[in-house]
This record gives C-alpha cells, sequence and structure tokens, in this order.
C-alpha cells in the first residue's frame, strides 16, 4: 500500500507539494482524479485542476482521466495506475464513495497497491472514519466510516490556536480531546504543507510542514521532515504511546 | 417565545453578555441549567458556572439547578420558569436531548413560554437542524434535526476569514455557501460577542457584535446593534430576502 497524504490542497493546486507529488507518480502513466469531494461543478473543478497540473509539471507523457462517481467510473478505474483525490466537502465525498460503491472497489485497489494521493478530504477518507475533518456535515451524512487504509484519523489544516481565531471557539486539540471521549484510535494533525508518504505501516514527512499525534491517554506528538510514523497494524501499539485497538467503538 | 440566543458562552462565563442575560431572567425565580453539552465532567462544570453566574450578578433571590439529562429531569423542568443551556459540543448535546427524551418536553415547553437561554451549542439546537456547527460530531450522531423553534439555522462564534487561519480552508461564508447546495433555510451567524433576543418571529440585537444573515440564494445581510431581524413564519419571506419553505430537504 503506498499513499501520500497531504494536508491541503492548496493553491495553486498542489504548488506547495509539487515536487513530493510528482516523485510519487514518477512510474505512472494514467493517473485517474476523483472530484467527488467538490460539492458544486465537478466537470469545471477537473478541468481547472487539469491545466494547473499539467503546467505544474505533471509530465505531458502522463494521462490525466476524470473518475466520475456518478458515471461508469469501473472502466476508468481499471485504467488507472494511480488516483488523486483533492480536497472539499468530506461528508460530500463520503457519502458519494458510498452511493456510487467505489467505497469498496477503492479500498480492494489501494490494498492491493494503487498508489493514492488524498489532500484534505482524500485523506480524511483514508481513515477509520471522517469524524475529526474541519468540515460541516452539509449533505446530512449519517454513516462516518471510510477507508481504515492507516489506524489513526486525520485532521488537515492542522494549526494551533492563533491569535485571531474567534477566541471562544474549541481549538484543534480540544476538539481531538473531546472525540477521544468517544473513540479510542489516535488522530494525526496534518498541517497545509506537511505531506506524509504511508509505505505499509510506516510514514515519513516528507516535507517542510509538520504533523502532529494525539492519542486517546492525553498525549501529543509533533513530526517534522525526516521523522517517521510507524505503527506495526491494527492491534498493536503505536510508537509505543498508543494501546490499539482494532474495534472502533463509540 | 422568548429566546435569547448568543454566540458564545464566553470567559469568564457569560461575562461579555451579563447585562443582556440578567435582563432577560428578571422575573425569574428559579432558573435551570442543562449542562448536557459538554462531554466530560458536567457536574464540575455546573458548579463552576452556578459559582461564576452567582458572583457576576445572578440575583442571590434566584435559584440556580442543574438539569441533569441522564436523571429524572421532569421534576426539576417542571420547577424552573427559566432555563439555560450553555456551549460544549453540539453533536453531544442533542444527541442526549434525543436519548433522554429532552427534546420533545423542551420543544413543548419553549414553545408555551419558557424563557430560553442558549450559548453556543445552546444557540445551533434552537434551529431547525445543527448542520451548521462548527464542532465535530464526535458522537457519531446520526440525527441532526433540532427544537426548530427559529425557522434560521445558526452558525455560532461568527467570524469572516482572518489572516492567521489556516490559509486554505473554507471560510465561514464558503461553508454556508455549500450547506446551501444541500439545504433551503437561511442560515445566521453570530458573532461571539452578539446576542439576539428573539420574541416571536422578530429578534432585535441587543449587543454589539453583529450577526450574519445568509440566504440560499447567495445574499449576506449584516445585522448590528438596534437593527433586528423579521421573519413572519415558517413560510412566509425572510426580511423580503428569503423563500421560506416549511419542509427542509436534503
Amino acid at each position: 500500500m503506498k499513499l501520500l497524504l497531504i494536508g491541503a490542497t492548496g493553491s495553486p493546486y498542489f504548488e506547495h507539494c509539487r515536487r513530493e507529488m510528482l516523485d510519487f507518480l514518477r512510474s505512472s502513466k494514467t493517473v485517474g482524479l476523483l472530484s467527488a469531494a467538490n460539492p458544486f461543478d465537478e466537470q469545471a473543478y477537473f478541468v481547472a485542476m487539469k491545466e494547473h497540473l499539467t503546467r505544474n509539471g505533471l509530465s505531458t507523457a502522463k494521462e490525466l482521466i476524470h473518475i466520475c462517481w456518478n458515471s461508469n467510473w469501473r472502466p476508468s478505474l481499471n485504467k488507472i495506475d494511480a488516483l488523486v483525490v483533492p480536497g472539499g466537502n468530506t461528508f460530500v465525498l463520503l457519502k458519494r464513495l458510498y452511493q456510487s460503491g467505489l467505497i469498496e472497489a477503492l479500498r480492494y485497489k489501494i490494498r492491493e497497491g494503487l498508489p493514492y494521493i488524498g489532500s484534505s478530504a482524500g485523506a480524511n477518507v483514508t481513515g477509520p472514519n471522517i469524524l475529526t475533518t474541519n468540515d460541516w456535515n452539509v449533505a446530512g451524512v449519517s454513516h462516518f466510516e471510510a477507508l481504515a487504509l492507516v489506524p489513526f484519523n486525520i485532521n488537515p489544516h492542522y494549526v494551533e490556536r492563533s491569535a485571531s481565531d474567534a477566541p471562544n471557539s474549541e481549538t484543534r486539540s480540544q476538539r481531538i480531546r473531546e472525540y477521544h471521549q468517544f473513540w479510542n484510535n489516535p488522530v494525526v494533525g496534518i498541517e497545509e504543507t506537511a505531506v506524509l508518504s504511508v509505505v505499509g505501516a510506516t510514514a515519513p514527512i516528507v516535507s517542510k510542514g509538520r504533523v502532529k499525534l494525539f492519542t486517546k491517554d492525553g498525549r501529543q506528538r509533533s513530526f517534522g521532515s525526516g521523522e517517521e510514523l510507524v505503527w506495526d497494524d491494527w492491534t498493536s501499539s503505536f510508537e509505543g504511546s498508543f494501546e490499539g485497538e482494532k474495534e472502533i467503538v463509540p
């Protein structure tokens, strides 16, 4: 399994992680782009994204094709040798993965080796559930289990409290503490410019941006460039600080 | 129906809206406090809140009693002549309102005239649904319909984009635009220091803080001290700019 998890899609798209992305896609010829997180005009989004990626160094030898959740996506999915899922609304994305049947197909394909790049919402859905997204559940989704490719939940666009936030609203770490009142699995906050390169059960940070690991016991640990998150599997400890559980129970 | 809707509980509790709160509770003798939005230690929270409110001017002639969602709340609810519901996690609050049966009891009591003060999560639940909260759904709640005492959804702790937010995450107005891709009712952003005094279908802003009305057609309008939101009823227009619908459809 080979994932590139990115804290934000960024503007211009993927500019902040251009090198990591091109490196990750080095041996891919046909790259799929799933736009299902976009609650507005997916076709226009794909066109703009394709233009940006091509201009910003995606080899012209590569084909970028649109994976549309609401049309016949199977032939396209079978054609690609890497998949990119950018941000948008995580609840909208998850709803469409279930509606289309893509949830099972993606889980299978990615576990079998399809390289996957997910930014923001696209990173969120690789965790066990999406309940640590910053997005609002505008689609009224009532199921939250996601791809469960990694044993930790993700909070993208991670920031510490900043002076000009609404001063009396919760910080990310307070929200994560609330999450751990109900759930056992760790949460990884990914700063906007941070990129995690997951291979199996190891995830080196391949960017200047940092990530922060929060475990149920209240501990926090930051990881920067050159460091790596390491876990054994679902049932074993996470960097020694997390007593993992296979079942996620509310 | 008489509601006081406040953008934040604040620190110290209710200090920023002390005068409006005391004024609202002027003729109440027995005030209930429902702590169900607090995902941690509700008893400790009640004790701290009671101490603050008493020190900050809540008359000693008034009795402040704890309404506990997970014990026999009916006798307490029948005793009070005003209810305060402070912030915390909106999903946790709504889950407990359903679990306990308080959702129906509160809807009835408040419609019959029980004065209600709601801040943050406590304000959110007075709308048709809670899908415009800033909170995370840490409790994995799958039903979102709330008290529907007012025809608009609420976004508390409202702020415009600030320079030190994570620069590539959505602004509140972008999130509200996403909401309006799926839902028809208006959304009211309430700044932390803003207080809306709802009487029937009129809500004057009784604070320095401002509120902002967002309608499905994309229009936004700010209201400050001395101005008021006015709507006729569920089926009629909202300040002329909103074509209301009785049914909220996803």
